[in-house]
């Protein structure tokens, strides 16, 4: 458990797995419209609201979010970010939902907000992570030994992709799960798959989470930004539905990441990271993914 | 067409549409791995690489993308964040493929570099678009009246759908696409949508294209972000075959923009500008989309 005031917000939930929660009316909104016929129909839809996150008194980035878990998404930004380091001392999140920020308040004042400085010269400022920073933590990184049963990744896919959850309820979002072996122990949604992917980061820190016998799986692309988030936070195997970019299996192979990707059905292809496979599964076995399994009508973005 | 030097790159092509490269060997990688029987496998990957975008002198943000039309990219980017005004003079773009960087030259060198400077400020850096100064070119916007015709849109899904491309070739990315009746005219991909996006609006900045009898096609969700840009762009119509966020559906009806979501087979949603739609086509007599018309294995981010 990593240094915080013991009334540091949010408590360790009293039993995981931490599960979506597709029946909060604060997360969607019916819709009315017309359907193709010009009929009306009304649908669910996502939430997506601005979140400001602030390290101390310096205004960092604001977040487009469905708004479920502040603290953690700040936390673990800034984590993911080389914003807050390991040993930081967090002496406060404070979420203020009128005016949508949130404050993260440390011990430490000057390093970190002297690098921010620095970043905000040197990368300037828009879209995009500060890159070069990112990459440099991962000099020298060494993931952990660990083995990945095709059993667990097979009762995984099945288990998150018939969990109800936003997905399902109203599309149009991400979904980024911290696992082990084959449970399911924090699954995030947002709309932004980086953001699913820093709550769950911010949730490990906040609560001490060990990353060596972890596995994160996600239902976006594994694009080197993915990759190299998974990395930092020193969870060894990265599982997706989805595809792969070039770069992201070849940071995966520099820092022995396992890359799973195209994991539906029966069907996965690995790209990095082979050595912890034990294919204890008979894929024979394996149903094809059915209508219900299937993540719904769901197929922009692979 | 906006006035530039008459060497910038690049030129016009001779004929629309301009349509991906899916063949073209710089854009996607072989990749050996193994699939779940363990038998080895070789893959298609999509490329990702950074480029950094200066604006004359300045810095502006690394953009991670597969590399076609750098040019367009980073003066759609610029364009699309307001830091080169609809009357900039573009003196030069200057791609250089070595060192991954574009330089945007303008005749005007102080206003909008000021600009950036007090963004810097105000709004940190790190990720996600600066916002507030997204939002501020929405007030007073009024988008064209423009007709759309559900035998376009339908025509159009099929044509996109079925038109050779990274994604039928590798999958893992996003397109967006620009399209004027039931005709593409501009066919972009990019791993990031916003990028496909700004590739299209660079395109249109550079050649002068008007936008009001414009349709934008986007295989992405309908957030906040896309529909904001979109309107910048002065497109009035918003088309895709995944969902939408509620914040995105709010800014559409403010700005009277036509946003249609879920467009597959013969279904689609209308949540915002329903007046432009007339209703030419009988869906009953569009075919549901078959396995070769589905994006295929697609589905991770509707």
């Amino acid at each position: 458990m990593p240094p915080t005031s013991p009334d540091m917000p949010p408590d360790m939930p009293a039993a995981l797995p931490l599960l979506p929660r597709p029946g909060d009316p604060r997360l969607t909104r019916r819709i009315s419209g017309t359907d193709q016929t010009g009929a009306s129909t009304e649908i669910s839809v996502v939430e997506e609201r601005p979140l400001t996150i602030y390290l101390n008194s310096q205004e960092i980035v604001t977040a487009m979010t469905i708004g479920d878990y502040p603290e953690y998404l700040a936390l673990g930004f800034l984590r993911n970010q080389g914003m807050l380091l390991a040993d930081d001392i967090v002496t406060g999140v404070d979420y203020d939902e009128e005016v949508e920020t949130v404050v993260v308040r440390t011990g430490r004042r000057t390093s970190y907000e002297e690098k921010m400085k620095k970043k905000t010269r040197t990368s300037g400022c828009a879209v995009g992570t500060v890159f070069g920073d990112m990459m440099e933590g991962l000099e020298g990184l060494v993931l952990p030994a660990a083995a990945l049963r095709t059993s667990w990744l097979y009762a995984l896919a099945r288990e998150i992709n018939t969990t109800p959850s936003l997905y399902l309820e109203a599309g149009a979002i991400h979904g980024t799960v911290l696992c082990q072996g084959e449970r399911p122990l924090v699954y995030m949604e947002d709309v932004g798959r980086h953001n699913a992917v820093d709550k769950i980061a911010g949730f490990m820190f906040r609560h001490g989470i060990a990353a060596g016998d972890k596995i994160l799986y996600t239902t976006g692309r594994l694009t080197s930004e993915m990759v190299i988030k998974t990395a930092l936070m020193g969870i060894p195997v990265l599982a997706s539905r989805s595809g792969f970019t070039a770069w992201g299996v070849e940071i995966a192979r520099e820092v022995g990441l396992t890359l799973i990707g195209r994991l539906r059905g029966q069907r996965f292809v690995c790209l990095a990271g082979e050595e912890r496979l034990i294919r204890d599964a008979d894929p024979a076995a394996v149903a094809n993914e059915g209508a219900r399994n299937r993540r719904k009508g769901a197929d922009a973005d692979v």
